[in-house]
């Protein structure tokens, strides 16, 4: 029926001269198996796909993305990937192999991920973060593809304030004078804790890995304190406690966690970029507070030399 | 042109027998003006409208909907409201009179609202709530109309834990044992402490008024603290030491906003139904805890005598 | 070192006199594996839990409620759950079964959930639609426990407006008199066409089920068309084509819907109650267009003699 | 109380070596009022803003951010702003002049918005829009700050598609023969049509305005057609059928947008930078189809010489 049918989007656009640099998919959810140490684990993955648009050329042919989709991850229900990223990689390669006037690619993908955490072993439970991953193909004019690739996570922890500490000590002394005695110093004091939401995320070009759940680990000893789903009367003592020993200002969770990378990925190249960034919902504001960072790992060993 | 179009919500529907509880409009965002003690207020309102439809109509005529919306809420931007809820009331009213086969209309509508406040007067600065109000109008077979408006509020506020509290001067005295010494006794101790996000709607007959700024107060008071912008060092640790000395469950914030309402609400009367929940973003875990209950002003007043 | 601990959840509240109706733990995330038709399914369930409270205890211990998630949610990774729905229940029971002096408890879960769809069988890929469970557990006098139990899934389908269609018609007559003659009678004409969510639960007693598949299909069958992640030029055109075939109204969605059961469902006994909704994010509006109802199987039954 | 207390923020941090980009607050919530030409709107915005941060300085005073926000935003309650723009370039240079130790600081506020518009005088209604401004300060060595502002705002159109349009043509014509008659050439064919988000941003440095009515108004220009919130039958049928007669992908939209601008914006300067975005919610889909472009004035006179 269909042969006759005009394929308007290999027409010239009436306002032409224009190549734009994104045209693509967004909000895509799909099951993404990946295969991990501990099990297979399957993702419900959020995804953005896109590629660049030629001037001479009306649209871009959205359904091809949509078949690499089902071709790339679908599969993966079978025969699980190797890692979030991996997925973004073999998607942004094919899409620059079906859509030949395109010069890049780009896709983003996040996705809930589980992992057992608890206090002590007989504490664990599923504790829930959050993956990203992100690739960029690129073809250069004599037909050769380049890749570059991302992978992040983001962590809910705790922060609690250095700052008001030591404005409660000093209230409270005046009212109990025997706060000051030497035997106390050094005991934790009350101040605001809240909810803190951490990321980082890693810029490889055609070389390099990083793990996941290293990721993980990276910034949950960045914060005051990991959180956990099961918490005994005890244990929720421990972790208040040991969280206000830790006292930290989103300043110090952001600097603390990069300037631990030279030393958890001493394998990563110089080269790598690296974007952090850190969010405390604040117990005492209505509003959060937040730091961000953007440096590379080249920068990070030379500022914190070991 | 369309003198000859079909009604097409006027005909019978092809699957009848079903009068249907609810046809209408949602995520309708309006400006609508209250004059408040202050000054004039404009809300950036939105807003859910529906009414009934009978079981020999295909369709209910929502241009009507928007019609309403447009002649209420739209004029308040000259002529400002009295409340949230008084608008809703009168639109609740128009949709029952230009709906003459529907016999009861529901409309909802929140807004964020702004008022001045702090630690103290040269502290203030406009903090955000909340607003919600609702209105329901009903048809009886004589053709007389009745209205149920409910006016409520949501304030973001502070709670710290009164349980870990315990555990952590327990745990700490181990280390400090002057901790125990009597001179101490009743310093509040470290605990985890978040932000608290509680609501209280009240739901009136044809009678009765409550003013939203006094629910506001109401809920701030049942929370460990308030939550201000500005607070310099000082204020900080005021603020902290005073919900430290106010640690409270949800189940507290729940039972002591309740509890406050026959003495803040004096005149409002025993029918007045009561719902009222809460919930504490956790700073230790990565879930939230709430609480909530539904009553009467009756039952409050016979639970809690004066 | 925690011997002498005061258990302060179980002193008496300072406000007394309040049996809490619920209080629980919410935005709790597990990863929740299910055995389907097809293979087995791991989902990222999102669930809410909580119990009433009496009137002379402080607090809920809360910690149990995770102690319970773990134990029946974590495990079902190793060894799969029948459903959401049977997750759910088995919870419930449990927070009976640990908080001894709770009368009642509910359960509510939601997970993206993948089916493999297509319009042919070559373009099928994973689409995605939203499982619901809810479970509520009663302890009678006599200490015997009830349960009721709901399933439900929410589709995101295509409705074309039926009333525009109307009025497209005369008004390009009146610019192409040709489109009055007979042989276009019936043609599908130009109208406005949406994205539209349409949401189905059916709570149940004790005894009774139903299939979530069964409850997407009859959904997808009510809307204007399914929608689809591969559409390749002409199903593109069939889907369009098809929809315009099939206007509907949200009261339309929803009364076919709503009609649809008794046939569909016909082992489901009377006394089972059924929500619906349905929105439709209009093309043309800013706002949504939206329907919902509530009834029973027997009613339907009636309204819809076969 | 507090004369002995240490500023926490001044000092050191533990691990020094890096300057963090930014540090400030998020999800700040104020009411602020501008004049516009029909009257003064009192707007909800929610803002951000940052410092960077030296690196011999544990933390940014934060206090002082919010202070800034109750000067410049809660007194334009009395004294309304000239643009959400203006406000955020006063806090900018103000936020710098309060953290003497900071070289750049950011502020980005959105904000609903509200114009009069209808498909006739008569059907005049409140429309919602979305304001975005932002501004950068920049404090150069020899201490001269320098400012750059953007201006821009997002609207909510309709998308009708063009291809689908000649599909469903064809596939009609097999059913309809007559539909092939020259008579009806031209005439508008059946397609998907959906809710379309476009945002337009101008960059611009110390010089240059653009009036947020115009940016809307450009934005509505580009897509298929705007949408109303009151629609008589006729008036619906008219946006219809108006919408698809300008078919147009999002490549389109953002192409007619893009090459609207020289003519629009004769006095904008070559060295403004643009972003603009958009996406369309598809009918036939359950994800997303969006397209963006950044460029300059400059180059968009270069590509649409007049």
């Amino acid at each position: 029926v269909l042969r006759n049918v005009k394929d308007v989007h290999a027409t010239a656009p009436e306002r032409g001269g224009l190549r734009l640099r994104s045209v693509g998919l967004s909000g895509i959810r799909k099951p993404l198996s990946i295969r991990r140490p501990d099990r297979v684990h399957e993702l419900a993955a959020t995804i953005r796909v896109g590629v660049d648009l030629p001037a001479d050329r009306k649209g871009s042919d959205l359904s091809r993305n949509a078949e690499i989709l089902a071709e790339v991850i679908d599969r993966t229900v079978q025969e699980p990937a190797e890692s979030l990223e991996s997925a973004c990689s073999s998607i942004a390669r094919e899409l620059l192999s079906r859509h030949p006037s395109a010069t890049q690619a780009t896709v983003d993908a996040e996705a809930t991920y589980f992992l057992r955490r608890g206090v002590s072993a007989d504490r664990r439970s599923f504790e829930d973060f959050l993956l990203r991953a992100e690739a960029r193909s690129f073809r250069a004019s004599d037909g050769s593809l380049r890749l570059e690739r991302s992978v992040g996570a983001e962590v809910v922890g705790m922060t609690t304030c250095p700052c008001a500490m030591e404005t409660t000590r000093t209230l409270l002394e005046a009212q109990y004078p025997m706060l000051s005695d030497p035997g106390l110093k050094g005991m934790p004091m009350i101040t605001h804790n809240q909810r803190n939401r951490t990321s980082l995320l890693f810029a490889f070009g055609e070389h390099g890995e990083v793990e996941a759940d290293s990721i993980i680990a990276a910034i949950e000893a960045a914060q005051s304190s990991p959180t956990f789903a099961i918490l005994k009367r005890e244990d929720e003592g421990r972790v208040v406690t040991d969280a206000h020993r830790r006292p930290k200002f989103v300043e110090d969770v952001l600097r603390d966690l990069l300037a631990s990378l030279p030393v958890r990925f001493p394998e990563i190249p110089d080269d790598v970029r690296i974007r952090a960034s850190t969010v405390s919902e604040e117990s005492i504001h209505k509003y959060n507070v937040e730091a961000s960072h953007e440096t590379t790992m080249g920068d990070l060993r030379r500022s914190h030399p070991s």
